[in-house]
């Protein structure tokens, strides 16, 4: 082939078809090949058929990156498919690092999406009205130690806290000792809201307090929003407000 | 009118209708009624023919509210707009308020949104690719104080910091106080990502460092993304690397 190439960084929303935007799906269908994390590439089957899919497996983004690299370099256009927003703990990043280092010219464009902390946001009300911090409490990539010391921060300076990453099989205290941490600042009667699946099949919505949120389910499908000293609950909705006299 | 009315709370995203989301369409489509700030209708005017608009200036957040209330008291469904993701410093949070205060049973639904952080970091590369807070410069609803001190904490625990309201015609100084405060804990040569009018006609953007940001345009319709102490720019790309080993 002697086009170049081109390589989009799509983020298709938090799960269901309905809330990619207009753009994601232009890139999509402008592609001819899609590149992405099997689970994700399934969300999206109904407008990707006859296109040369390469999905993979999970814990495989530096090898999608390559292949994506790989087929824009042979002059194909590519969607490298991220969930959520792709610059939000997403393939953004790492395919720009990729392509960097590879020295290759094939241009990289990022299509943003909605992430999962205003997906989940949007299914509770309105609990991110007001400042917040986005933390993931994957140590995977990151020092715990670093991850405890945003955690203090954002307790004390009374931020609402979205916490991606929460827990997983591999994963299981994080989530408590983030709790302990937040505890420090905000009261025992803080509202948290637990999202798993915000958006998308299954989802199921809770609001509880710091005090008792552990007695709920959490996974690695879940985000969890801790809400700050003024966050109320009214009519099952969780909201944060912003200060308009009413 | 029979039939009860339902208000959707509708983030059409950062401007350009193709970064909206088909639920954000769907929402617009469905409703009889449009209730928003003329600039952000005037955006989807392509989609809102033959419906009922009933827009109003600036600032008048709580007329709008209260107009969209009575329409769907009456048993309309309407579309309350807000530019970007209405959770995030829109009008999710003051509909609820309203709507609860009222005592009203009209359904209030959220339809998320793309946020002006993501829109914003995509246009820029990737610069939230880690964690990140989201702060209002804008003291009109909030303590100069507080917004101090988040400034600080957010210095502190080293992360990306995404200002939203950096400045009006009537808010001059903060960013600049914003920017003294940020170079308390972040080096003069942190990067810093401009974007005006992010993925909407005129965008523009631009890369700089926390020394020099202040020689750039910066206004209300300005998003401000300072990046972290591993934020690097490459060909033009913004990237606050996740931490993976390439
Ligand atoms: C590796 S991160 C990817 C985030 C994604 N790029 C985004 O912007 O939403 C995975 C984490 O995102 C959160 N997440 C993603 N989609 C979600 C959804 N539909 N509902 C709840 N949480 C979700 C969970 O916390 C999950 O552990
Ligand atoms: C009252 S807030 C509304 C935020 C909106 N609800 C959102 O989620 O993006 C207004 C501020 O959002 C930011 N903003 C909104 N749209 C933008 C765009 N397209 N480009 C850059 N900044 C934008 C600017 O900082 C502006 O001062």
């Amino acid at each position: 082939m002697d086009k170049t190439g081109k390589i989009f960084v799509v983020g298709i929303g938090p799960g269901n078809i309905e809330h990619m935007t207009f753009e994601a799906r232009n890139a999509i269908e402008k592609s001819d090949v899609i590149v992405g994390y099997k689970t994700y590439v399934d969300l999206i089957e109904d407008i990707i058929r006859d296109k040369e899919v390469a999905s993979t497996g999970m814990k495989k983004e530096k090898e999608r990156c390559e292949e994506a690299l790989k087929y824009a370099e042979e002059g194909n256009t590519v969607s490298l498919i991220s969930s959520g927003d792709a610059g939000v703990y997403g393939m953004a990043g790492i395919i720009l690092e990729i392509v960097f280092k590879s020295k290759s010219s094939v241009e990289v464009e990022v299509v943003p999406g909605i992430t999962a902390a205003n997906a989940a946001a949007a299914s509770l009300g309105a609990p991110i009205m007001h400042d917040y911090v986005t933390i993931s409490l994957s140590d995977l990539l990151t020092d715990w130690s670093l991850i405890e010391k945003r955690l203090h921060c954002a307790g004390e300076g009374d931020f609402v806290v979205c916490l991606y990453n929460p827990k997983s099989k591999g994963r299981q205290k994080e989530i408590e000792k983030a709790r302990e941490i937040l505890l420090k600042y905000k009261k025992n009667d803080t509202l948290v809201g637990i999202v798993r699946n915000a958006k998308r099949k299954g989802e199921s919505c809770v609001i509880t307090t710091l005090e008792d949120m552990l007695k709920y389910d959490i996974d690695m499908f879940t985000t969890i929003i801790v809400g700050n000293s003024h966050t109320y609950m009214a009519k099952g909705k969780m909201i944060t407000p912003r200060g308009y006299a009413l």
